[in-house]
């Protein structure tokens, strides 16, 4: 199979999920009583929804720069990519659970433990598909070998902190959001500088 | 019609489904009690959660390694198609029905039955458009006729499970669940083994 | 801009409308009683499901169609192609309104109106960028001038009986529910026979 | 990166957010009494649907005619569409507030302000990735200097008719909701005439 039907799946579920996520904001009405007090009470679901913004549109910015350098999809990478779309469709739920309990403050460590958890799998599943593309063989000729290995320690060296954020969930639940943010940054960055390979100019190429 | 115009369309449709589903599941709130228990009670929306979104991606994919062996697309198959995405877009509805039920333990059984069902149904609308494709000659040469006849058998070969799984459900609604998750795997193993055509490597093809 | 881009978001947009429906239908819970009770009550909710399913898809199939055949998108088709999906968007708000009040029995001819009224400017939308485009020669040379005529009058035929559709909501609801179901299977015959043009054949194409 | 990518997934977006509006919409019901009052009370609704659905499809429009002129996509550009799409995902949100504001009569000058102020990051952050496009010469040779002025000057003229809808948000809200209407309609004419460039004629460029 061609990577192209890959991507064009795969940029759907990430468009939808991105999208679909802000039918997760609760819409104040007249029993919440004064609109600005409502918004304000709010803000963790703003926080959450713009961090969940954010990992995935970098996730999917990634997840182009990785696949460019694919040219055949196996069907075993069909799956793993399955596994890491499962994850990034899921992102809604520990999302809402979060805002909700950041706003009432009941039950946000487990809560926040939820979220950075999904962050975590999603992190996993991602960099278990990278190394399972490099081992297949799958990777075109267009990627250096000091390159492959840049990415490949650009996924192991996010893993502890991913695990660091769910540790850090039982102690604040809003420093365990901006760590997810801060690793969103991370990765944006290496995925900018040495890190993920920059996308190849091919205009002929689709 | 080319059928890269209803791959396109279908993508579009099987993503949308997979990704919606997540909003079936219901976010704990302070009024439902610890979050701890809340999410555990849960414990059927997860698993009904996880199974459709298997078996709607494994359908994503040998629909797709289907569809690449398919030259053109005719008005007929343009329909069977719709009909095959029709099942496949209601999904999400039988998938909160058993988890609702599954939950509280009322009526399950019919639940069950109305999950596996359309389930049924979806395997049929599809090894119906497979025999349509096959008779009405829209294979491309890139296929040999034992692998027709794999796939054929494949798709006949699940059936009776289904219908089983319907059965059973008057007995136990999660070992119904089981079935039609095993029923996955099985397609995913066929459509890697001998069942499914393996895509065929074509970049310039798109 | 060239009509693939055009067809693209229409397909995705298509796409959505037919899948977010489910999201339209109710999941019955513990406290509406035994399941299939519930379930035979919500009829309505299935069959207005099914026609706004059947009617968007058909519309798909009949937009790509007439679409094969224009050669450049102008603006204007841009914002008339806006208007169709306009209505085509909208579809799951009178689907929903339709099926609520059939279940209650109450305002349903109201319901009905405005159901069929909905399909009534969809048709009007669809039919009034078929004459924009014939007008404003954005045909390719690859269809006949009595296929263009058939076409045409395909769309004008419809109009008589949408318009009857609302009328007869004043009578019978569900009267108005198969008139639109019989339209939508009219233009399914119709293009497949003389009506809409059938989809050429051009592989290298796209 | 090929720009290919981005405008598959800024459509796709495009696409959902569009069609999420509809979901924002309330199913009047039994409890809400007479069908046609329901409808009528709900104005602010269909009018908030209305003007949303008009500037997501503009601005739908407007992108595509901007980014045929891009050649390649830079990372930087990447992610100031991605700015821009986080206000669109968004839009659904405030348009559901100030309908449900608007219908209430409470607090619907902060509501309207909301509205509009999404309106005006939107529209910032697309004048803003016009800028970037620009000055770091992604734009091929088929747009002429006059018409990138243009351009640059239109996306200026608009700003402070969104900051003037904000403010006219504490006097008005259905005013606010008129100027954005007719906002949108200004780049309609823009794009049309001398701003933003006519997509050019180039069919085997995809």
């Amino acid at each position: 199979m061609q990577t192209s039907r890959l991507e064009a799946f795969s940029d759907a579920v990430f468009a939808i999920a991105i999208t679909v996520l802000v039918l997760g904001l609760h819409v104040p009405g007249v029993g919440d009583g004064d609109l600005g007090h409502a918004l304000v009470d709010e803000w963790p679901s703003f926080a959450s929804y713009l961090v969940s913004f954010v990992v995935i549109g970098i996730i999917w910015v990634n997840h182009h720069a990785v696949l460019d350098h694919v040219t055949e999809a196996s069907r075993t990478l069909l799956f793993l990519n399955l596994l890491l779309l499962l994850w990034v469709t899921f992102i809604p739920f520990p999302t809402a659970v979060l805002a909700e309990h950041l706003r009432t403050g009941s039950d946000e460590s487990l809560a926040a433990a939820i979220y950075s958890g999904t962050m975590a799998l999603m992190g996993m599943s991602f960099g278990g598909m990278w190394l399972y593309i490099v081992r297949a063989g799958l990777l075109g000729p267009g990627i250096a070998p000091e390159q492959i290995r840049a990415i490949t320690i650009s996924f192991i060296a996010g893993n502890p902190f991913y695990w660091l954020a769910i540790g850090i969930s039982f102690v604040s639940a809003p420093v365990t959001l901006a760590i997810i943010a801060a690793l969103a940054l991370y990765y944006l960055i290496a995925g900018r500088g040495g890190g993920m390979p920059s996308p190849r100019r091919a205009p002929e190429q689709r």
